[in-house]
């Protein structure tokens, strides 16, 4: 059976001059893989009539299917359609289901006025297979030559999402019978790539060569993903998962979580796990821990709050951290964050408690207190740690840094705990 | 004189399997366009041998300037280096600078033990230049072949943003004499994207060819940019500033900032001029506005603090919602964030303050207050308005969403006063 590969066009000249990162190519990845269809190449276009025509010509030389997304919107900037029009040898006509969508938008949802501009949104090439996208104006549209499909959808992240879910991937399920590909990842804390490649050396060198072993270094955590490729799913998946435990007993000294989970959304996994709440007292990371973890639904299962002490006025008025702690130590001090996290943990009523304070720059530093200097402390009713960092990179790396180990501090606790 | 264009080539499976975003070429693309040098194409390829060879055969058809980031770290799924040797036709040799730095980062910084595979990272081909890398141990690489400048950088981002500025942007613009690009970007809120092209039709209509306009919508709000290109930058300037100008005065009544700033630098602008203060109270939002607003330098001049009431005795305890205005209204009611957000002013002493409350989703949901139902307040000393928004996306859209609004309707009560 023959392989099939997938391509990414992505249009727009606000990919190309760096004013937008792409996240679609990423997602599309992601669904292309589950169903067994790697993606071999992805290329930015400006909106160029030329550029976009010769990515056209060029990615369909060794992809089955290519996606092209963006492009697509109600302004004057926007060239894809008519572009594809021609390309694909149509022209463009009315689409009634799609006017009427877009009709009914405007008049009961957005309730505004629709304009031409809208309606003209409804029209497609003749020789596409229209997509239905309920989520915006402007629907996908599939075309076929030469055995290769061409998948064209608006680059809103939701509406491309949507409509990918409910047509794209049982329509390529369908027309290629494709095999699988299979992924293991597991998250580890506390050490480097290069140790971790020390570490499991070993296991690198006398690991099948149908199997991939990857490096995702990511803000004081790196994962390792196995990728193996396969037609018979039940064997693929045994030849996969015995060589993901021999990794995990390699690693299991700095191992966070055997699954592609982040690191919240372990610390909320666990808490759920073992019906426990928790509560953030943030100075240097102004509610971005707090954010983190109520970004994973469900979370009002375990999160309570969060006290941010910007102004250290704030720490002794809402946490009741002594002026005398504060004077003697600073507020960027172990014995000013073992104060914040008692206290929090008493007034939140949670089972356990976060809290960091430190300096996240660019301005702030001195000799003695550089950039990046952070202290962390968590606790439950019966101990509290706290842990000091260096980390002397820039603001938002500073904030991620201080976050995931914070992170990785209560996770600890919790896992200790057990 | 020729126009010099640029490619970015990024290496790596994890960017074809989606599980990283591509945010360097994002970066390395605003660079570039500073210095007058467009990006014209960008491409994404697996960690395979002959894709990464005829990806730098296809670039350097068209552009002047390669970049390839990322295959450069220290364990052996990278082949980058191993390539671009044979590519460029070298030899691996010892780099004695990068071996002395990297030793001293692993003695003095990194404090732990150097082994062998770190050493390596300082071997590079006999034909490169060695471009300095003091934020971690792979350097860049720069090659020439037929005119054409490939430079090779790791993958990691503040580390190849360091090598960038520190070498890669002087000996570009001392290659190439590259004319100007200048973009003008203003942010507008509350209207749609065709909403907005109708709006200035007019203008766009008379729009010199010579000057491209685009929008670029996200979260509620959407930019305009323009772009203009020119040799002499004193002409440029004036001819896009006119226009410029003309297209604010179009947009006035939607017009947020006339910069390309994000809507929470506009807002700790505002506060920074006035020289005043802000406080949030967050309970849907779990401290993503507090995150925003202090992930921006210099943010503890005008942030006070926050308090995330998540669990709804968080609202009563420490925001001293009533009881009765929960149990009547509910948790999520203009009546609540009224109350939430006077009581943060009066408890943070601030001159302003935000409160929201709202279902997130995906579930927690009734027919009565759907995903997506979010309460707004806003508040200085004589004021509060409160607003309520439906928006009925993804969690994580719909975080985005209430922030984004939450702080256009306190930059409009900032804006009122003054």
């Amino acid at each position: 059976m023959k392989k099939v590969f997938a391509s990414i066009i992505t249009i727009g000249d606000e990919l190309l001059i760096g004013q937008v990162i792409d996240t679609n190519s990423a997602w599309i990845a992601q669904e292309m893989n589950k169903i067994g269809v790697p993606v071999k190449h992805r290329v930015a276009v400006g909106d160029v009539w030329d550029d976009i025509w010769q990515a056209l010509d060029e990615e369909s030389k060794s992809a089955d299917i290519i996606f092209i997304t963006g492009g697509l919107g109600p302004t004057a900037d926007d060239i894809t359609k008519p572009l594809l029009c021609q390309y694909f040898g149509g022209k463009l006509i009315m689409h009634q289901p799609t006017l009427d969508f877009v009709t009914h938008l405007f008049e009961n949802v957005l309730q505004r006025p629709m304009i031409e501009r809208n309606a003209k949104q409804a029209e497609v090439p003749d020789v596409c297979t229209v997509l239905k996208n309920e989520k915006g104006t402007a629907p996908g549209m599939l075309f076929e030559k030469d055995g290769k499909i061409f998948i064209s959808l608006p680059g809103v992240p939701h509406e491309m999402k949507w409509i990918i879910t409910d047509s794209v991937l049982s329509i390529i399920t369908k027309k290629f019978n494709t095999g699988f590909i299979e992924h293991r990842t597991l998250l580890t804390a506390g050490v480097g790539e290069s140790f971790l490649a020390e570490k499991i050396k070993a296991f690198e060198e006398v690991l099948p060569v149908d199997i991939k072993l990857a490096y995702l270094p990511n803000y004081g955590m790196v994962r390792l993903r196995l990728t193996a490729f396969g037609m018979d799913k039940e064997k693929l998946n045994q030849h996969i998962d015995h060589q993901f435990n021999l990794l995990k007993e390699n690693v299991k000294d700095v191992l966070v979580i055997d699954e592609d989970l982040p690191m919240e959304a372990v610390v909320g996994k666990l808490l759920k796990q073992k019906n426990k709440t928790i509560a953030t007292a943030e100075s240097c990371t102004g509610g971005y821990i707090a954010h983190l973890l109520t970004s994973i639904p469900g979370s009002s299962a375990y999160f309570t709050g969060s006290i941010v002490s910007y102004d250290n006025r704030i720490k002794e008025q809402l946490l009741h951290v002594k002026k005398e702690t504060i004077e003697t130590f600073g507020a960027v001090s172990e014995e000013t964050v073992k104060e914040m996290v008692k206290n929090v943990l008493h007034i939140m009523q949670t089972d356990y408690a976060v809290a960091v304070s430190g300096i996240m720059g660019p301005d702030g530093g001195t000799t003695e207190k550089p950039v990046g200097l952070v202290c962390v402390a968590v606790a439950d009713k019966n101990k509290t740690i706290t842990k000091k960092f260096n980390f002397r990179f820039d603001r938002n790396r500073n904030i991620q840094l201080t976050a995931t180990n914070a992170l990785n501090l209560i996770r600890q606790l919790i896992v200790d705990n057990s």
